[in-house]
């Protein structure tokens, strides 16, 4: 058999795989078998210190940035720029298992199980895990990643107060993870994550792996509606300026909007709140949320001009106010053709299906995205359930997806 | 001049009435003017002991029953049964200077007129202040009338336990006014009560007295609707299960529903909650209240008939599941038709616009009809504002109301 022979049937070693998912999992454990690590926590450095010992345990040179992103690479006296994976290991405060850990620890198999086929490839290898990205305690999400891609000065993080009225700043130093290494970063050589699809796509069409295209645009609204609170006994209906019925009107309308552009346009109100909330009194005030998302940037652009103007139409209607606010707008991002048309055949070949899709939520590979050639390899998410101490990915699928990162990497470091 | 023609002329004062509004208004006072006395609180207590005093100050033969009511009569020697006035003067938290209040304080107004006359009148008079009418502490509202009526068995009304956890019996105790009058009461002769509008129809039309017909029936329907949480950027459209779109088609329905039975129906969502109520989550849960009226019961029947037809269907179509209980359900009451007439024909013989309309609050004077010949004179609100320190009507308005209450319970209790 050739080298190239041996090569392709290499495989990670599931049960080690799991065995680190259970480990890290048991810090910070939540009801339900879920976990939370907010960032910076002391929970978050406990799985931080666990992960890097994992990464130092496998001869891997860690060194921690100025954000407290943490990259190990191997060989260790390699610095040329590498073939990254990585993801992150803080949580939501309902976590689940394999949102963000999966992509860190599934890269730490793949560079011991490289390391345990004794390979020698053209470019070195790296595994990081992103500080705060999902934004639960700092915002914005992403954010480890965003400042090590240069997308914002490091001063500007690490003064950011977190919903408890921590500085970031001040936490990394608390915990010990305010490292060395300059933000922003060189860009590695390319960048592959791992993610649990977090969304109900690939189950429902019985797909194994997702080779995905991009990430999502991303823009959320923020509306107040100002009208008059009423008796809703002694207020004829010709006479009211019902704040609530006019956030109901802008709900449903949304949902048309959906419909009209099609798919992959996304539309949801999910926050809404009545003031002065009661089952007699007509609304005075509500506030509620629009979350638009496309992947094509025109017609994303599209949704919110139609959004807009159906408020105006609205405010006029009704006789309330309308005031709107951005609470985030990204565009969407387009991952590397090479990349996607890397994983697709990859997954193919190791006998998977395989489905080419955008991911609807935001990912530290579409920071890296800005700097190198990216991409990601998604598995299944039981019924699409994420956040959720009750996600849940099936180890088979977890083992496919891990296989198919370790062939990815392999074919983009290239062979010695 | 006969001394019907005496009779036709005499006028309360309105500076008399006015400090009396201005000195109850000092009791609990909050900001803007308004006055928080909610029910059997010290504050009340010290309401009703100036009200009382007021009463026993003119003579009246003043007697609290066992559910805490305060009827003043005069003569005070009469026992037959009287043509009583009233409302009531406990608040709710965020109360104005006028709802009940107003009915109390013009009903001693009236008699201290009559009184300083030196009418002999057929009947007695007699002005009641009545227990919790807002039910803002201990539910349901318009307690101590209901029980005055027997409409309620009084152990079960003192057994009832407020917001803070009191027990109504032991608060009654506590500030002195578990009296001794036997409830049910015996019923008066005759029973008007002058009340503010708390709607915007009268000032909208540039009418200074309304005729109440009767009081609009209430349904009030508590519905829970469990769909499935989900991402807001992966969850396509078409796998949906969205309990907040759903609540929302439920306001958008009720409007329409509104429009289409035609005034008087009334209909409202004025509370709504979501959960988790997070800008990118598809809600799993949602709980809005749907609140129903009308003056005739077969078409408030329909509207109840109508709002469950849809949210049977609209389960089916979003896949959720919809729950429902009901909160509250009073029939229409219509009153005395003698009343109606007379409070209509005082209005204009006294030079006021006038206008039959239906109430669509609860008022003490419901629980009356159940046991005489009841009715109400309404007094324009300004912008329908009520319920809030911002609660005003003019002080002309306030003066032509007590005057025709003066009228209508002359006409009432008739001339020796």
């Amino acid at each position: 058999m050739s080298r190239a022979h041996d090569n392709d049937a290499l495989r990670i070693s599931m049960p080690r795989l799991r065995s680190r998912l259970d480990a890290l999992a048991e810090i910070g454990p939540i009801d339900g078998g879920g976990s939370c690590r907010l960032a910076l926590t002391d929970d978050d450095r406990q799985g931080r210190d666990l992960v890097a010992m994992w990464m130092r345990d496998l001869g891997l040179r860690v060194l921690v940035d100025e954000i407290g992103n943490v990259v190990g690479t191997w060989p260790a006296d390699r610095t040329d720029p590498p073939v990254m994976t990585g993801s992150h290991i803080d949580t939501v405060a309902t976590g689940g298992r394999y949102d963000g850990t999966l992509g860190v620890l599934a890269g730490i198999e793949v560079i011991e199980t490289v390391i345990g086929a004794g390979l020698e490839l053209d470019a070195p290898l790296a595994v990081a895990f992103f500080t705060d990205e999902e934004g639960s305690r700092f915002a914005p999400d992403m954010l480890g990643s965003l400042v090590y891609a240069g997308g914002m000065p490091l001063e500007d993080a690490l003064s950011i107060r977190g919903i408890d009225g921590a500085v970031l700043g001040e936490e990394l130093l608390r915990i010990g993870y305010a490292g060395a290494e300059p933000c922003p970063a060189r860009p590695p050589r390319a960048y592959v994550e791992l993610h649990i699809e977090q969304g109900p796509v690939l189950e429902a069409e019985r797909v194994t792996i997702g080779a995905v295209t991009g990430v999502q645009g991303i823009s959320w609204t923020e509306l107040t509606i100002t009208g008059q609170s009423n008796h809703a006994g002694t207020t004829p209906m010709s006479m009211r300026h019902d704040a609530g019925f006019a956030a109901s009107q802008v709900a449903v309308f949304v949902r048309k909007l959906a419909a009209t552009l099609g798919p992959p346009q996304v539309a949801t109100v999910g926050r809404v709140e009545l003031h002065p909330n009661l089952v007699n009194v007509v609304a005075a005030r509500a506030t509620l949320t629009v979350d638009l998302r496309n992947t094509d940037s025109a017609v994303l652009a599209e949704s919110e001009r139609l959004l807009h103007a159906f408020c105006d139409d609205l405010a006029e209607q009704e006789g309330v106010d309308i005031s709107s606010r951005s609470l985030a707008r990204f565009d969407p991002v387009e991952f590397d053709d090479g990349v996607i048309s890397l994983v697709d055949e990859v997954a193919r070949a190791q006998g998977h299906t395989a489905k080419r899709l955008p991911s609807g939520a935001g990912h530290d590979a579409q920071m890296l995205a800005r700097v190198c050639p990216a991409g990601m390899v998604f598995v299944p998410s039981a019924r699409g359930i994420s956040h959720n101490p009750a996600e849940h990915t099936d180890d088979r699928d977890l083992e496919a997806g891990a296989n198919v990162l370790l062939h990815v990497m392999l074919r983009l470091a290239g062979k010695k």
